[in-house]
Parts: C-alpha cells; sequence; structure tokens
C-alpha cells in the first residue's frame, strides 16, 4: 500500500509536485481538445439507431392501429402504440402515459411552470406565494436545478447516499413544511453518482405524508435502461404502483425519454402520472399544442417495434459505454489509488462517474484540466446554485470521446488531481 | 333578383320553410358525418410531403454544413440550415430566427407564459400585475383567445376591417393603456376572415408608441405563402423591418411554422424578433431544453432545399385547395345570394371561408348542421370567450373533406342558414 500524500513530508510533497508537473507540461504543449462535460453519446452510439432513418419511407402507411393519420393535426396525448411502448419501459400503464415532444427536460420545466402561473389540481398557484422550496438531493443534475432556480424557487440540499436521498430529512422536511412543494429525483443510475434507490426508498417516498396537498416527486428516469452490465444491473421498485398501493395516487409526476436510447435530440419524451395528475395536465397541454409529433412517436413504435426492441438495443449501448467507464476507472485506479486524493464511484449504469476530490480542490482541479485542453462539467455544477460546499464533487462524463481521446484526458485529469492534492497540503505548511 | 326573405309575406316564408324542412330530413335521413370545423389539410395535401420520409435514410450524413451532429444534443436555437429557409420564407435574416419544436402555438404559449413569470425583457411579470389586457382582433383564432384566457388575460375585442384591425381604436388603447401588453395578429388571409393587412395598417402597428415597455404585437404569421390563386395574391409588408426602420425594434414578435406547407403535427416551428427579444427568450428556452430536434430540421431543409423549394411545393397545395374553395363559394352563390340570409368571404389564401349570419343564427345554424352530421367550428369560437356579441360569425374550413363531402356539407349548411333565417323572421311575427 502507497502512503497517502497526507503521509508524504514536505520535500517528498515538492519532488512529487515537481515531476507531476513536467508531466502536465508535456500535456498542455499537446493543445488538446478534449470534453467529458456532458452526458452525450457518442457517434458510434447514435449509428445504432441509423435505421431508423429507414424505417418510415415515402411508399409506407403513416397510419395508426387506430386510424389516426399520424401525418395530421390531433391526437393530444400521443398515439397509443407510444403509450404502450413507453409503458412497458417505465412499467406504468399506457392510460397513466401523455407523449410529448423530444425532451423530457421540457416535461419538467412545463410543470414547473404550470404548478407557478395554475397551480396543482386546483390549488394555489405557486406564483402567488411568497416561498415555494424544493428538495435537492445532493449531488444532483445541474438542469433540475437550473429550472428550480429559474423559477425563484428555494432548493434545499438533501445528502444523497448510497441507496437514495437522506429519507429521514425528506420525510421530516415534506411532513413538517408546507412551502416544500417537490424533490428532484433520479432514482436509477443517479446523475451523477450512480447509484439506485433502493427498495426501503422507494417505500418510504410512496408513504411521504406531505404538509402540502401539492407536493410532487419529481421522478426523472432518464436512465431506466442504461446498464453497463449485462450480469449486475441495478433494480428499481415502479414508484407509481407504489404510491397507489400507499394511498398516495397523486404524488409522484415520472417522466422518460429515448434520448439515450434513440436520438438524443429527435426522441420522444413522457410523463406518467395518475388519472388525476394527468387530466390537469392535459388542461394546459389542450392550450399549449394541438399535439406533439406523432410521425416521430410511429418511427420510434415501429423502429423499436416492443419492450424486446428496446432491450437488445440497449445491449449494444451498453458494449459501446462499458469499455469508457472501465477505461476511465481503470486509469484512477492506477494513477490515484492509495494517495489521499479523493474517491470514485463505479457505476453499475447513467452515464457518469462522480469523482470526490479532496475538499476545497474541486474548482482547481476542473480549472487546471481546462487550462489543459480538458473540459469537465463546472465543479459546483452538481449542487443547487453551483455551490458545492465542500468544493469536492466533479461529475465526469466517460461516454462522448473515444477510446483514445478519453485515455488522455483522464491522464490529465488524475494529473491535476494529484498537483491540486499536493498544493492543498502544502498550503496549510507554508 | 331574388326578393330576400325578409321581403317575403309571412304566408310564403312558411311555405318555403316547409319545403326547406322536408329536404334537410332527407339529409338527416342520410347520418352523414362530415367536419369543416378545423383548418385541417386533407389527404391529398399530406401526400405531397411523403417524400420527406425518405429524404433522409440510413446511410446519409446527418451532419450540417458547419459540423453539427444533427442526431445528437445541443444547438439551442436551430441549425444555421433551417433558419435560413425559414427566414427567406418570412423575410427575414436567419441572424433574427430562432427555431422551436413541431408547434407555433405552443412558442406563441411559451411566450406568454414566460412573460407572466418572468416579464417581458427585464419588465415586471405579469403575474405580478393586477390587470393584463390583449387586443383581439375580431372575428379571430380561437387558440390565440384560448391562450390569453388560460392565463387569465382580459382580451379586448377590435373590429376587423379589409385592411386589418381597427387602427384608431388600437393605437388610441396601446398609447394610453398599460396594462395593454400584446395584440393577436393573423396579417395575411387571416382566420378566419381571410383579409391581408394593408400597407398603411402594417406601417401604422411598426409606429404604434404604446404605454406599456414590454407591449408586444403577436404577429402570428401562420398562412404567410398560403395562396389559392396563382394570379391574385396578396402582399404583406414584412412587420420586423418596418419596427426597425419605424425605431420600434423590439415591438413584434413573428411567429411561423411548416404546419400547413410540410405535415401539420411534424413539421418546424420559429419565432422572429430582434435580437434583444431573442437574448431574453433564450434564457428561458436555456433552461426549457437542451435543444430542439434538428434531426427534423435537417429533415425539412433537405426536402425543400430553399424558398423556391417550397414556393413550388405550395403551389400544389394551391391546386388542392383551391377547388374546394370556389365549390363551397359556389354552392354559397346558388343557394344563398340575395335572400338577405348572409354574407360570405373569398378569400385569396389561408385555411377558411367566414360565414356571418343574419345576427342570432350562428348558434342554431351550427347545431343545426351538427344534428345532420356536419361538424362546423363552434358558433362564438371566432371571438374572445366563445362570446360573438351578433351571433352571427362562422368559420367554415374547406380543406379537409373530399370534394364530394364537401358539396354535401356545403348544401347542408346552406339549407340550415335558409332554415334558420326564416326561423329568426318568423319569430318576432308569432
Amino acid at each position: 500500500m502507497n502512503k497517502t500524500y497526507q503521509q508524504y513530508a514536505k520535500k517528498e510533497l515538492k519532488t512529487e509536485l515537481e515531476s507531476l508537473r513536467k508531466k502536465y507540461k508535456s500535456y498542455q504543449n499537446r493543445a488538446l481538445q478534449l470534453n467529458m462535460s456532458r452526458g452525450k453519446p457518442c457517434p458510434e452510439q447514435l449509428n445504432l439507431s441509423m435505421d431508423m432513418m429507414s424505417v418510415l419511407s415515402r411508399g409506407d402507411d403513416l397510419h395508426c392501429e387506430d386510424g389516426t393519420d399520424c401525418r395530421n393535426y390531433g391526437v393530444l396525448g400521443g398515439i397509443e402504440e407510444a403509450k404502450e411502448l413507453l409503458g412497458a419501459m417505465i412499467e406504468v400503464p399506457a392510460d397513466n402515459i401523455l407523449i410529448f415532444g423530444n425532451s423530457s427536460l421540457n416535461i419538467m420545466y412545463d410543470s414547473i411552470s404550470r404548478s407557478m402561473t395554475h397551480g396543482v389540481m386546483g390549488n394555489i398557484p405557486w406564483s402567488k406565494l411568497d416561498c415555494v422550496k424544493f428538495l435537492c438531493p445532493v449531488p444532483g443534475y445541474d438542469r433540475h436545478f437550473a429550472i428550480t432556480e429559474y423559477f425563484g424557487i428555494q432548493m434545499v440540499n438533501v445528502p444523497l447516499n448510497e441507496d437514495g436521498p437522506d429519507m429521514d430529512m425528506v420525510e421530516h422536511l415534506v411532513s413538517t413544511d408546507p412551502d416544500v412543494k417537490g424533490i428532484w429525483c433520479v432514482p436509477k443510475y443517479s446523475n451523477p453518482t450512480g447509484i439506485t434507490y433502493s427498495e426501503e426508498t422507494v417505500q418510504r417516498f410512496a408513504r411521504l405524508k406531505p404538509a402540502a396537498r401539492d407536493f410532487r416527486i419529481y421522478w426523472d428516469n432518464a436512465y431506466s435502461v442504461q446498464h453497463l452490465y449485462e450480469d449486475k444491473q441495478d433494480y428499481l421498485i415502479e414508484i407509481l404502483g407504489e404510491c397507489k398501493r400507499a394511498g398516495n395516487p397523486d404524488l409522484v409526476y415520472k417522466f422518460t425519454s429515448t434520448s439515450k436510447i434513440s436520438f438524443p435530440g429527435s426522441g420522444i419524451a413522457a410523463i406518467a402520472a395518475s388519472l388525476n395528475n394527468l387530466q390537469d395536465i392535459r388542461k394546459q397541454m389542450a392550450v399549449q399544442t394541438i399535439g406533439h409529433d406523432k410521425v416521430n412517436q410511429l418511427r420510434h413504435v415501429r423502429f423499436f417495434k416492443d419492450l424486446d426492441g428496446i432491450t437488445q438495443h440497449m445491449k449494444k449501448h451498453m458494449e459501446i459505454l462499458r469499455p469508457k467507464f472501465e477505461l476511465v476507472e481503470s486509469i484512477f485506479e492506477e494513477d490515484l489509488a492509495g494517495l489521499g486524493a479523493g474517491t470514485w464511484t463505479k457505476p453499475r449504469g447513467g452515464y457518469f462517474i462522480s469523482f470526490d476530490a479532496v475538499p476545497g480542490c474541486a474548482r482547481n482541479i476542473v480549472s487546471r484540466c481546462k487550462k489543459a485542453g480538458v473540459d469537465l462539467t463546472p465543479a459546483g455544477a452538481t449542487y443547487p446554485y453551483g455551490n458545492d460546499p465542500n468544493d469536492s464533487n466533479i461529475r465526469i462524463a466517460p461516454s462522448y470521446p473515444s477510446m483514445h481521446d478519453l485515455e488522455t484526458a483522464a491522464r490529465i485529469l488524475t494529473l491535476s488531481v494529484r498537483i491540486e492534492t499536493i498544493k492543498s497540503i502544502l498550503q496549510p505548511m507554508i
């Protein structure tokens, strides 16, 4: 076992720093441009869906089974076949689904926006309230936090553990504070830590007794089928059914999309919820649009056919993604293990590796990477208001770069981690 | 020249009514199901764009000219090529355009919703104001009115004349009442009357001096290329440039889409506005979505290629639509001319014929048509709150039915018009 940097003598640290800086300099001289900042599929993954471009062609009949002409106006909540396909994927009946456009983020935005201007199922619009709060398990997804921040909703950090958010804290806040109107959740292969909520966590969610009648769980099922290992898959129990059984049928909005399955910008997205909630949402939808893109819904249905089609397709994604995750993990292991320079997750799915640096180092590491041509998600981004109180968490997205670029980027990252860790230890010594 | 019904003796009217009722009964016995309610393209029109289904195929390169992979995340405001195509169509520079999803109605909804929650270019959010008003030229588009009603915005009727809204009234209200934050306009081949705003009207719009700094003209250019006659096309001057020249660059939001060009539910939609406005809108967009469907944008660009491609395509729509409009107009002429039973428009473009019945008859006519199996837009729909003060206007959409069905539907309509007109004359006599 190595000594950790914390156990090094000052002189040893300085020698080590000198040597690391030389290596860093040589990378810097290469004027690289590498990007591990966003959970973006790589071109090889996009190629997996190229047959979708030919699944509808000029001679085809674009009618649904029920006779709907997908090319024309109409069908507010999406075609039946698409509801069934996504329903099967997220384990809810087709009747509990509304299909939207290409972006589940947009559905989440619309849900919050509607709650602000019109309230939730007859409750007072949030814009009329002095204070609205959302619980934010941290680290979490920056785009969730951006929506609540945009609407002036006060965000309250809740620690995210290995089995989900700290449920004692969630239960306490939700049941005692009527200002708490929602909680952001990425329950499976969470962004960025990769954890999946345990059965007990989901059951405690379903049994929440909110002080606010218009409290909703924002359950973002973005990575429900995004596994990295055939034989080591996480299992998440289905929240909608669990809420119903717990006598809380209206408690949850569940979001999904095919962004990580077909094409990120050209997939289909959906919300699943109780019939009461869907009726409430439909009132807005009916004013907002005549209907979303049914041709693209049909294209997805004819390409994937059924859940098995999706499952088979996701294995191909898995084969492309897994080596990238394993490469980064092995470089971390090789360059950082035992040094006391940080810890990292080894997810079984999703799009991210979450790295926790020595407190106070994350911003410097990200900035040092950038100076050597490696873009990472900004430090702090995984916390509300971009404020990581420990300045420790860094989200790493290994999906997009090629294996070759990824190796270089990961090496620059570990180098930057080691340099900044040593500097942080030396700092108080000076 | 016939006598008008108003000039008939009571006995003559009763005989006429008797005979019309017999004809009506015979239609009723046929248990028809015909629909002239919505501006919906017919299957033959949709077939015109079927090649679009094959314009992208599995072997194609889906990159833009600037190297963007259209299949992946990114490019918030739309691909450059799509901005140029729609820009050419609505006569604004590509830089003044943002491309959204499939629905311009959705962009309008989002614009109002954003103004409610965040205000317009730094002004106070409308949700914080006691009163917000929109001017509504009438008759107008029911879905516009539905948006403003949904947000509790007070709608003020303004008469729509042959050359556009009553501009004396518009100028007076906009310049004196700071609660007036917007006006709904369909400036070309207006829905439902088919009129196009005159050069003077547009210039007066561009020269408005609003009492409210956050007043915007909502310029819905839905039918800009929807002409019915090659040799009789309306000409609308371009409002964005006109506003700029008038020193009011931020005064207008201009909306367009390809809903009536390619596929109604699967087209692309856009907003055009000043750079200041677009910057304001982008702030919302950046929170709302990672980007809209770029593959569909590329599909449209590769299919239409350029403005000339759109122009050629619209001639094919014209050839399908014109006979339908002419059929309805000829039946109106044949069955109603000289009877004093109503007046109707003979539009040169757009999707509607606007029929003005004898005051007090519209609801009864629509309901009588329905009982004989002909669905029309509900009477009143062309007015805010569904309230036509004269109960006179009926919007007729001839695009969807086949020529055969259209003839039957139009005959049932004229029959219903004549019956209800006679009844309304007989009523006070009893």
